[in-house]
């Protein structure tokens, strides 16, 4: 008996068939697909993560591109798959790509795409509201409220931070990071001190200017500061947020020790990835320290959280949702669809796959281009020129 | 019998009997009415507001000043019974004072203060943090993570708005409003419409200067306009947030009316006073507009919710606490003290209660001065000449 699919089927009698096995936001992505000939298919089985023989289901017999996630398993086994139904393309709906097995795409010439140069802004965003909610105890306070609580105004009810004057740390300093510091530096007056192996001329060009404008207006400027170590900003910020990759070097960068040197009225923001921070650690951290504030976007052991950290007041949890605007989540749906169709018809590779403005464009057709193919000098492909 | 009432005493011996009736946040205030030579008393009763009859008791038969609470009823009840245990002033620890009838405490010669002066960064910080709460769903979000709902990441979930770019609009731009749409402004780039009875020409001012930096560093200037009326702000914005004052002609601003014009996924925060929205109308509109989103601190019948509001995932409630950040109510608590211990000793009225710097600076004494008495002129209370 066959597995109970449920399928949407865009344009039946398109002339590529490009499966994408999970809805995603916005329809531009799918009438881009159309527009290119192609019949699209769309997943919509009830079930969080598609096993690896759900997506075999899929693919079938003739598929000529699949659009995945993230949370699935892309080896060996279903580029084989891809290939035999005569598929040449995959893309990721991510920027992330460890859930792919390169090599396995190569040996069966199959293009591998991602989605890069939409997420920035977004996720910066998203550090900064995890920030001020912190700040607030938004959610705490949220809480009390709608449990009839509140019996009036009172002087000591949830006291939280003013961020204006104090210091935002920030390790990792590349784009979301830079982007990050400057929201809060430029929205919140904070000085800014950083932490990253590269100096970052560009942001503190840019905050040295912003100081200078300010003190032309009347105004007090920022400063900022480039750390010597990261405990140095640990110990001299009273908000910290964490920007770095993951790797052995970063594993567990927030440990106990760590935590014991921040402010004991300090606020952490992790919107990286969960193993930068040591959770069990942060959970007793977070029960010593009632004061102590943090604000999480990602997990050790996700979807998984470390025991006690759902129990904790002074913490704000949210389900790995950085990249979560309208925006960026429609941007890294087209960003995907391209990738698929732009290898399905030979189109040339994007020149620089970070400059993606000409392909979310709503107002005009894209470039013939995949914008993001991360095997594309493996497989030898062509660069466009533009 | 006399009532339990849990009194914390300090300095006993002191010549002046200062009572609060609430613990303050902080010592700094404590510490300053020992300076003075006060004999400081603080009410600890478990009780969320107190009732005339308990402050009656607290008063007693000599007192010299009280601070106390916007929650309290202050007339001719209690101003009589002050002013027969001897007392001279009283400070309210909020700005507003609609709980006091200033007409009866000049009918016994006793001082009303209140606490301008360190509000404004506070509050417009919270107004901004249930912006970016609700553009990113942060309450709803973190429900869902500790419910254990999360089972892995997917393109729908909890997609929000990219605030960037957007536009962001303010109703009210005085002091808070101002420093509201800055932060939105600097921290986002969101362009800005205001609607305002008076022009807020430094805030026009500044955001031309800020779009010419911008411009001038290589990037997109932001841009302003003053609305010509409160509609078109509606209709216009993608985030919406309320300052004005409350008055006959500001209750129910925002109607079911005015709430239709607005974009089916805009935002709309309240930190000014809650009948400025008609709330049963939000409730319903809330219902029938999933993407509409809400940040509320404020409520019509505070402490109280209207029915179905609590029940709303597309609204952020908290409890009253834009000015709750330590240093604001430190501040407050510093500035209620030197209000009353002002008026016992006989010191001049602050020139400018909105210049209150040199009454928080911890490194120095303040200012022989009441910082704000509202009823000095008809007590004929001197100024002081700084």
């Amino acid at each position: 008996m066959a597995k109970p699919v449920a399928i949407e089927v865009y344009n039946p009698n398109g002339k590529y068939r490009v499966v994408s096995t999970k809805p995603m936001p916005g329809t531009r992505w799918i009438n881009l697909l159309i527009d290119q000939g192609c019949r699209v298919e769309i997943c919509h089985l009830k079930k969080t993560i598609l096993s690896v023989e759900d997506i075999i289901d899929l693919i079938g017999n003739r598929c000529d591109g699949v659009i995945g996630q993230l949370t699935e398993d892309w080896g060996e086994t279903l580029f084989s798959a891809l290939s035999k139904a005569g598929g040449k393309a995959f893309s990721n709906m991510a920027v992330g790509y460890n859930n792919v097995d390169v090599e396995a795409a190569n040996k069966y010439g199959i293009a591998v795409g991602n989605t890069p140069g939409v997420l920035t802004e977004t996720t910066a965003e998203l550090a900064a509201s995890l920030s001020l909610a912190a700040a607030r105890r938004i959610v705490e306070a949220d809480g009390f409220m709608r449990a009839g609580l509140y019996e009036g105004w009172l002087p000591h009810l949830f006291v939280g931070n003013l961020l204006k004057g104090q210091t935002v740390g920030v390790i990792g300093a590349g784009r979301i990071g830079s982007a990050y510091a400057r929201m809060m530096v430029e929205g919140f007056k904070m000085n800014l001190i950083y932490f990253d192996l590269y100096q970052s001329t560009r942001l503190e060009k840019f905050v040295t200017a912003y100081g200078q404008f300010l003190k032309a207006n009347g105004e007090q400027p920022v400063t900022w500061k480039r750390a010597s170590s990261m405990e140095e900003v640990l110990r001299e910020a009273d908000l910290i947020s964490l920007h770095p990759v993951l790797d052995k070097t970063t594993y567990h960068l927030v440990n106990k020790e760590r935590l014991a040197m921040m402010k004991k009225e300090a606020i952490l923001v992790n919107c990286s990835r969960g193993p930068v921070i040591d959770e069990v650690a942060l959970v007793n951290h977070l029960r010593e320290n009632p004061m102590f504030r943090v604000g999480l976007d990602v997990f050790e052991e996700e979807p998984f959280m470390k025991p006690g950290l759902a129990d904790m007041k002074n913490a704000i949890v949210v389900p790995h949702i950085a990249s979560a605007s309208k925006w960026t989540r429609e941007g890294m749906a087209t960003l995907a669809a391209l990738n698929v169709v732009g290898r399905i018809k030979g189109y040339p590779i994007w020149s620089d796959p970070n400059r993606v403005d000409p392909f979310l464009n709503e107002n005009a057709s894209p470039p013939n281009a995949s914008p993001s193919i991360v095997n594309s000098k493996a497989l030898g492909l062509p660069v466009s020129k533009l």
